[in-house]
């Protein structure tokens, strides 16, 4: 009916007016669909979460060719190996897709926590519940299962969702998108639950950064161009996943056998993760203990190190850093590593160079871990434990839309309960105020 | 320190890039305050609200010769005679902005309360902990008293201020700012954890909207259009009120004694505050047998009153509404009054019309007032009781900042408690990512 409306707008000729035009039209939709949403109970929006699973498997066919089209285009214009990989759909991950949607509606409700209550000396009863916050907005790069990920996570916590996929993916979410409404329809709640910007123009982004009249939160997913053009641009608030710089402390107290498995996993398990460790920091009295073996460990198992002065009359393997690398997210096999002064110094370079996403000590010491785990400003502080444990699934959140390194409403993993606002609900008997 | 190199830059010639060059200064002094900051205990902290509020006391003449210096220019300017009252210091105000330092040092600690804690089946034990937000940039109109409000709770849950008055009261704020670095300097902590942007230009608001470098987050408190000039130009997230077009809705089920008397209360109380009633909407079947008495309560206390058809039917003082009524905030004793029909009209009205502040049901029907509760979508909802209870004094939350009419981070009033964010404290012994 909108899809009807919107393919009707875009035959008129000023492109900008139909944009907007669009944007209104698929905002007044969200916001009717979010506003039902938030009277659904728990068990039809995880009925419709169940369908939508199901409608995924059934449509997996018509995924796949829809993937094939994209994938197709994709290499026609040239698009890097990783690119690929990401966009491509198969089988197994389709199946991945639909069992996703059933985590997510296996998942306890969000909505409707009491989260707070008191009375007051006047006989008033207040209590603090969550309820949805609205409309979101997601505008992602070409992974499709994003699509899926974030329109289910979002329906489960009682939000409607408008989508903007990259242009390379666009056949693959529309299918995928087709399955979320089918799921909301069999459920009986709107189908404008989820929504999708319809077509690839960039003044379609545009046109979502300046919707707050319709949309309560955009949440950015893809590179750091991507996020920077929202954060710099969008009207609407925004919640989202810059930088992670990731440290790893090992302290003069550390388990050297710790340090040394915590250190290869923080790195090489998966470089290219936002919770890999980019920075190895090493307590000047550990260094010719524990670092010969922790460097030949990286560096055997294919890692660049960039060491200060003091590193790399370790090993000679190990090229000289650069001011720039105490404050490059690599993504990539690359670690800097430096030597400082104790827990004072690893502190001062953490909130000065880092990203203030994840940091770890390696340490027997429980005075030293306490006094790293309050001064280091960040999402995630560990103790004894790899920084890739930064993720919603591995903290027992469930799924997770992102991690966001801002400090207002959600810091760390979004997972559905981060996706939640609240309201004060005030019970009382006839109260005026004196 | 940071006032003798900003009063050496206002010498030099290019303004724009002295703006610039001020605001990092100060910002940079914000966050190395703030560090600081987040590990002093809560005793230091009330510690130096006590102190600050003893320094006000003993500055009592030195801030009312402040302050005349700014009544008198504001009375040159021809300010009407509302602001020039907002602006006036007495004695006794003076003495109430001490006290409300104190009160805010008597609150609990809003920093380091364990959120939510649990344990992984992999050993990690997860604890999400309140942090301090970090910087805070406060941009406000001329009263003087939220100098020392804003800056006091700010300390209190660990950030540092970077307050931004009217230029009206540009000489009390400074004094009372004094007074805050007293006290900060006095419990040791650093003076620049409060401080205020060095002089009156337009310009200094602009460079603080766009410093996201240094300040986390902007609390604009004023008129709407200071607030829209926030919303709009800032680089940094918002925490802001919008509108208060608060509703009581009186249902055919409502007791017509609590029904009067809320509702000349909500409207009459201070038709000024955000929580005064704009619209009275009254179910149909309850017109007849309890609107008359409601009319004549608030037209014999002063309030004109303009209603639609039916209600310009039941009194002839009555003025017919305008479309244009139903989205207007008065801030004054006037209000709208329009016949709806049950409850299921009023949340149709008030979820259009509304600003998704506070409003109220009256009624004796507890699965009528069950669904007003939660149809409503607004920050406060009230079952039998005056919307004038919108605030964080009233909900026994102590001092507030301001109410927000956001769903993001705070919705409501926002306390000390909704000045802080979290962290996750992760422990481990050891632990690899598979």
């Amino acid at each position: 009916m909108v899809e009807d409306k919107v393919s009707a707008l875009k035959e008129t000729p000023a492109a900008t007016d139909t944009t907007a035009r669009i944007m209104d039209w698929i905002g007044n939709a969200a916001k009717e669909a979010a506003a039902r949403l938030a009277q659904a109970d728990g068990e039809t929006k995880n009925r419709a979460l169940r369908a939508a699973a199901q409608a995924v498997r059934d449509s997996s066919a018509a995924i796949l060719d829809a993937n094939e089209r994209d994938m197709q285009a994709a290499e026609a214009k040239g698009l890097v190996r990783a690119m690929l990989d990401r966009l491509a759909l198969t089988p197994e991950r389709i199946e991945a897709i639909a069992r996703g949607l059933e985590e997510v509606a296996a998942l306890p409700d969000p909505v409707g926590r009491v989260l707070a209550e008191w009375e007051r000396p006047n006989g008033l009863k207040i209590a603090r519940q969550s309820v949805p916050l609205g409309v979101i907005g997601i505008i992602y790069e070409s992974r499709p299962n994003v699509t899926a990920d974030a329109g289910g996570l979002c329906l489960k916590a009682g939000n409607a969702a408008i989508l903007r996929g990259g242009s390379e993916s666009f056949h693959s979410s529309t299918a995928i998108v087709a399955c979320l409404q089918a799921g909301l329809k069999e459920a009986g709640l709107p189908e404008t639950a989820v929504q999708a910007m319809p077509g690839t123009d960039r003044e379609l982004v545009g046109a979502m950064l300046r919707a707050n009249a319709y949309i309560d939160v955009i949440v950015p997913r893809g590179g750091r161009s991507l996020i920077e053009r929202v954060m710099n641009e969008s009207r609407v608030p925004v919640m989202a996943h810059l930088d992670g710089i990731c440290h790893v402390y090992v302290d003069g107290a550390a388990d050297p056998k710790k340090a040394r498995r915590i250190a290869l996993n923080a790195k090489m398990r998966r470089p290219g993760v936002c919770g890999a460790m980019e920075t190895l920091l090493i307590d000047a009295q550990a260094m010719a203990a524990m670092l010969p073996s922790m460097l030949d460990d990286l560096i055997t198992e294919g890692c660049e190190v960039r060491g200060d002065p003091a590193v790399c009359g370790l090993d000679p393997r190990v090229v000289p850093a650069t001011e720039a690398d105490w404050s490059t997210e690599y993504l990539d096999a690359i670690l800097s590593v430096k030597v400082v002064n104790g827990v004072e110094g690893a502190i001062r370079h953490i909130n000065m160079y880092g990203s203030h996403h994840t940091d770890s000590i390696v340490t027997e010491d429980a005075a030293t871990a306490e006094r790293f785990l309050a001064a280091v400003d960040s999402a995630i502080v560990l103790h004894n434990a790899s920084t890739q444990f930064a993720d919603g699934g591995e903290f027992g959140m469930g799924a997770e839309i992102g991690i966001s390194t801002g400090k207002l409403h959600a810091r760390g993993p979004v997972g559905a309960e981060q996706l939640t606002s609240y309201k004060y609900i005030v019970r009382g008997d006839g109260q005026i105020r004196p």
